[in-house]
């Protein structure tokens, strides 16, 4: 084994087994994982230990949108509706949502760091060659971190924001300001119908804010689920007094004083407080010296199932900026793995990467789970329909809806969901499951479990639901499928 | 194939291919299951088609239930706590749960039995030697069913009354009137500590009531479950303002006017408004005519896996009345099975009664799930770890605080609950799971899958979490295990 901590023989290099670029939760779980097989690891953040899902992502917009759930759940019960009618308390749930990013503060999270016994290097690093990590700190001074097995590359995504005529004058939010802004803008335009798009304006228009969701294409909102998704969320933003608008595209904005003027393609005009971009999301490995290693900067990093980056022997990309399925939980997913097989190898012991082996993000391919907070809930499984067909595969989908469920329409009066299930007929077991609806985030881990468990329907059949829960939409979609 | 109506030459004897004897959900589902596989069915009810569940247990215990669930969550979210401190509108709930128990009227039950062309038999059915059912109408004609192929004993259980000194004039409580009652008590006096004591005590103490629970042993609240359910439940009752005793024993009951006079056990009263006794079930099978079989009237009938009873080739016993497991879902699962099986041997089909076969409830076995819905609602499936050490079966419980979990923390503020996986060290795959904490009701269909999945936890590790959820609770129990 290699000694836990670096060299002090030249104050300026370190050396360590693994230096981790990025301290978000995906760096911090590699660096948990390298150090639990008993490698020494130097972590480099130039922001807040933590990262983008602590401060200005997950936890912040699900700290702004539980209160739209609880009060819509509430709105939908009776002896409880009249006492809920009343707009949410706006000042309350900023105040909340502020002591759920530590008002931006990373002590606990570098407490946290320090316990695993990882250093932190605070500063920009960038590879400068193999296996090497030059660090410019906040003083400017560089330390150079040799990795004698392996870097990391942890370094995520960051908002785009498009190049619009105006654009730097208007101070557009991206989704650092929508989860961080410490007031309720009077009328917010949101640029995207994505997950962020529709989470946000769900949130702000929740809080007060008059929200004009403005979606390019004609796919709608939530293009990347199945299509109901999108046209439920849709009907529910706009009985809450949204306006979503397709087909709309912005080709420029323009801000005088507190106010925003959006020019649409065709020339109308529209007027807001804020203005939110919510268009997608790049690389954060544009500055971080990949041409010193033959890679090209900006780019998404190619990795295999263990998160190496395609031809190389000690660079690993994990997290969003290898692209494979950028969010928090499947980020930390691929850090474990990674970590693990890091540790794996730098030791010589044996290493699975079949798949779903160990050492294997098997799972990224065709078995990513998501949850969107929207009201109501948005949350799927592996592939859509669409996904599956044009992957070849013999697949039949089963629809049901989940309104007629006894078990939801005892959750919330006038329950509105749906559920898909996508049915590989070749394996009789599950390629996808969609639920929407209120309630649904808990729903979708069955689903999970019955994907990567590869269940067979014959067995699911024995997999019977509590009554009356809202998860006897599985029972419904087994008869459904048997016909 | 069999006809599937019955000879109508003499008008008091009418053949089919099934009888069922009961129309809650279990002889309902064995009746459509039946009538899918071709064969004609008769089903006898002596009350309300829709069984116990759709008009005193399920369906109004739930309606009474869920509005309490909705205000303790929104009392747990900031801007909106001060919104709902106020007490639930009884009136309105009341309502709420008579539009779901139909206002006692069976039309809609009816009409779906009679849209998949069963027909049925108002009136107390008896057997009357093999395969052989003669039915005592409401104005006392008889009328003889005969069964072709099977006779269904799907009759369910009753709430258990102790014989104590007072018990008929004290007009007690069973879960019929706990859960149909039409004014609200000022003082509720519940005696037993099981799923239907503690979800009445729940919903009474919410609208209003002041209750008591009196709990004869020491073992608690929900002694089936593993102990920190009854634990977290107990604490929370009490801090809803309700009484829970254990060690309590009621020796005599006493009604005086609107009074009911409780005695313990060494002489203490109680007083009260009204006495719910929910201390257990009997099957509802003393006056069925098991004795014209050779069966025991008033016993629980012994199945096989089929569930037909020990010893027969005709009769079948689904649902509680086996005693194989007394939760709805579950013998609905039981009636799928029994109907489908039943039409297989009808029409000389082959049967699959292997494990997890087709025509195999061996999910009553180990795999049964069940959800308190209490506050905080408790939920299972599967062995306990007491359960599973008393079956010689080598495991390891892994325990894990709820509340820390992220997505717990942001779903409720000061959120409380636990979680224990119990692993099989053998062939590391779940033998039980149980979470305790509000909104777990929709977690426990995921462990549901990988306990009747048999899903390794290597495969587990692969089945990712949505963050920022509850089930992130799956990773920490991992991660646990793991050590």
């Amino acid at each position: 084994m290699t000694p836990v901590t670096g060299t002090e023989e030249d104050p300026t290099t370190r050396a360590y087994d693994v230096v981790v670029l990025g301290a978000g939760p995906v760096g911090e779980n590699v660096a948990d994982r390298a150090r639990a097989g008993g490698l020494s690891v130097a972590v480099v953040e130039s922001e807040l230990i933590g990262g983008e899902c602590s401060y200005w992502a997950c936890m912040p917009s699900k700290a702004l949108l539980r209160p739209v759930a609880a009060r819509a759940d509430a709105r939908r019960v009776p002896g409880l509706k009249q006492a809920v009618q009343g707009p949410l308390d706006a000042a309350a749930v900023l105040a909340h949502r502020d002591y759920y990013t530590s008002n931006w503060k990373d002590d606990g999270q570098v407490g946290w760091l320090e316990s695993i016994g990882a250093d932190i290097h605070r500063g920009h690093g960038r590879l400068a060659g193999e296996k090497t990590v030059v660090v410019e700190g906040p003083d400017g001074t560089l330390t150079t971190l040799t990795a004698r097995h392996a870097v990391a590359v942890c370094t995520g995504t960051r908002a785009v924001v498009p190049d619009l005529p105006g654009i730097a004058d208007a101070k557009p939010w991206t989704s650092r300001e929508a989860t961080s802004a410490q007031a309720v803008p009077g009328r917010l335009v949101v640029v995207g119908g994505g997950v962020v798009g529709v989470e946000m304006a769900t949130a702000w228009q929740a809080l007060g804010s008059q929200v004009t969701v403005l979606v390019r294409g004609e796919e709608g909102l939530l293009p990347r689920m199945e299509p109901f998704a999108g046209e439920l969320v849709r009907e529910a933003l706009e009985e809450a007094g949204a306006t979503v608008r397709t087909g709309a595209s912005v080709s420029a904005v323009h801000r005088e004083g507190t106010t925003v003027t959006v020019t649409l393609d065709g020339g109308e005009t529209l007027q807001a407080d804020e203005i939110l971009f919510a268009v997608g999301r790049a690389p954060r490995t544009d500055d971080i010296g990949l041409d010193t290693v033959g890679l090209k900067p900006g780019s998404w990093l190619d990795v295999d199932d263990s998160c190496r980056v395609t031809g190389s022997d000690w660079l690993y990309a994990v997290g969003d900026a290898n692209h494979r399925a950028l969010l928090t939980h499947q980020g930390k997913y691929q850090a474990r793995i990674a970590g693990d097989v890091i540790a794996a190898r730098a030791q010589g012991q044996a290493v699975d990467v079949a798949a779903w082996g160990a050492h294997s993000a098997t799972a990224d391919h065709d078995a990513v789970p998501q949850v969107v907070f929207s009201d109501p809930e948005a949350g799927s499984v592996g592939l859509t329909l669409a996904e599956a067909e044009r992957a070849g595969r013999r697949v039949r989908a089963v629809d049901y809806d989940l309104g007629s469920v006894a078990g939801a329409g005892l959750y919330a009066d006038g329950y509105k969901g749906r559920a898909r299930m996508v049915v590989d007929l070749d394996t009789e077991t599950l390629v996808g499951v969609t639920f929407v609806g209120p309630a649904i985030s808990e729903l979708v881990h069955s689903a999970t479990v019955a994907v990567v468990g590869e269940v067979p329907i014959g067995r699911l059949w024995h997999a019977v639901p509590s009554y009356p829960t809202i998860s006897e939409i599985w029972l419904r979609l087994l008869e459904t499928y048997r016909g």
